[in-house]
């Protein structure tokens, strides 16, 4: 797919990611790049690992750079608009970001959730002061809420994926990888809509164009992994992971044709996989990682015979394993 | 204590914390101080409470901090002697700071544990090319053998407390917090040799008088405390806690009257207790706390009535709690 004869446009360019930097320093310092000797001997092949630990970001995730990316963004084009407010469906990470955001840069957040949301994540949302609503069953009825407000309060839809500065947002994580670890050769990451993928073939254009891209998903939630194969979008695919971040079934309009034109490949690894993967970046870490998290470790084992000898960089991200699935991992299963 | 007649001199001033700092700085960036709303409703009493996360540094401990400055300072010192190489006697987190900070500084490293040592604490410091010596059953036995080898090998002893650089390291962490929130009133910490006290109560002279410093130990482990209570020393007083970062049965020569001249107080928590912490640390920051890491939490819960109002930090670190343990607080119970 990387030779594809007629590159499509990006829809973002390495201008939009250096301007998202710019915007969301003020707020969420650089996250720490780390390697670890154990960790280097776990993969095994000669490869260098280096950890971006995007899990001391507020609340644990990258997620955060893409919000404060989406509401600097918008507080600078359309104060009007940030002041009435942003809306989004999300069950997890996107929610947490935007309502942290919102609070740090004074936006009102309201957050779309299924009823019995995981108490956990919806108390971290109120928390930040956002206004979570709690409707239907699925997260189909939560996006339709979400609709409904956007249109009868003018509220501002911030997508998680299909947006142009959440997208330069997921960016920058990338960019400032790359100026921590020139010597990257590839990098590895989960992809649930694909932001961060995008992001990372977006910075390598201008930083690194020999920096290899590979994406990772579930064997369990494989709906963009397979429209990548076979050209065909999805909408709906069922989803089976612990790995919530990752539990997309369906291709995003803003990414689907940057990524087939982009990344180096693109593997699946078991639920098994992403488990072990969890437990070993505690035990050699002591960071917790959830599913999502760990699924970059769990691909790179995989691809590791292919990257012998390189220096290869993983993100660590963990806002959304609760302690019982947590629990379930440590002895030794997979929730 | 802290209207002692005649207060002693401190064992370092506030220019070796300066110092210190100038000497880590390339090494070591600033650990985060975050601040979570839903740590803020657990501890209630209109608390602002802030977390320092030297669990993001190197072998996720402070204790980087004291190994780096001691380091840094030998090397500056003494070329010659950092080039035959340091030893200390340790089962833990001094060990991995010093096998870190010789890996980076290009210092020889001398660890010397018991026989039987917890087998992922060693790899961790083999990993860093430390030498590692089992000797002995207990942990004396490991401090003759450290002993015979400085002296055999004329090598540099770094004592985890009794040297004013390390002491001088640990008080950068309580300078960078008071930059990083100047608002401080009172600072809860876990209590283990005493170096991060000492250093708190020398960087608090100069910067922020008014900051309360409180020490926290476990009731199954309380020498220290027993001591500045009733000002008698101790030396190998049983100790019984998980929480292996302040399984200190002795009194230190270095610390101990800068201690009873400097606290505020000094209170004990339950092992339940610290088994909490860890709990509730995991839930509400999805950070790994060892038991010491999560000591000053429950410090914090234990002194929250009279610091209504206040702002308060506590440190979380974390190198040091095993897969088996974290299962078994997971599951309720206390290790």
């Amino acid at each position: 797919m990387t030779s594809s004869p007629s590159p499509r446009p990006a829809p973002i360019a390495m201008a939009d990611v250096t301007a998202a930097r710019a915007r969301i320093r003020p707020h969420l310092p650089a996250s720490p790049a780390m390697s670890y000797p154990l960790l280097d001997d776990l993969v095994g092949h000669g490869i260098r690992v280096w950890v971006k630990h995007e899990n001391h970001l507020p609340v644990n995730t990258f997620k955060v750079r893409n919000a404060t990316s989406a509401l600097t963004a918008l507080l600078a084009r359309d104060p009007a608009a940030a002041a009435r407010g942003v809306a989004a469906a999300s069950t997890g990470n996107h929610g947490q970001g935007l309502a942290w955001a919102g609070a740090r840069l004074g936006i009102p957040v309201t957050i779309c959730v299924p009823e019995g949301n995981n108490p956990e994540k919806s108390a971290v949302i109120r928390s930040y002061g956002a206004r979570l609503v709690e409707t239907g069953a699925t997260y189909d009825d939560a996006i339709a809420r979400c609709d409904e407000l956007v249109a009868t309060e003018a509220l501002t839809r911030i997508h998680s994926t299909n947006n142009v500065d959440v997208l330069a947002g997921a960016g920058t994580m990338t960019a400032e990888f790359l100026e921590q670890v020139p010597a990257l050769d590839a990098i590895i990451l989960a992809l649930g809509g694909g932001s961060q993928c995008v992001g990372a073939i977006v910075a390598r254009s201008d930083m690194q164009p020999a920096l290899e891209v590979y994406a990772v998903q579930s064997e369990g939630a494989s709906a963009q992994h397979d429209a990548w194969r076979d050209g065909v979008a999805r909408v709906g695919q069922a989803v089976h992971t612990f790995a919530e971040g990752i539990a997309t079934g369906s291709t995003y309009e803003l990414t689907v044709d940057a990524l087939r034109d982009g990344l180096t490949d693109f593997v699946l690894v078991s639920e098994d996989d992403i488990a072990q993967g969890v437990r070993d970046l505690l035990r050699i870490t002591h960071n917790v990682a959830e599913g999502a998290g760990a699924t970059g470790l769990a691909g790179l084992r995989a691809l590791a015979p292919r990257l012998a000898g390189k220096t290869v960089g993983i993100v660590l991200c963990g806002g959304n394993l609760d302690a019982g699935r947590l629990k379930t991992i440590l002895e030794g299963g997979t929730p």
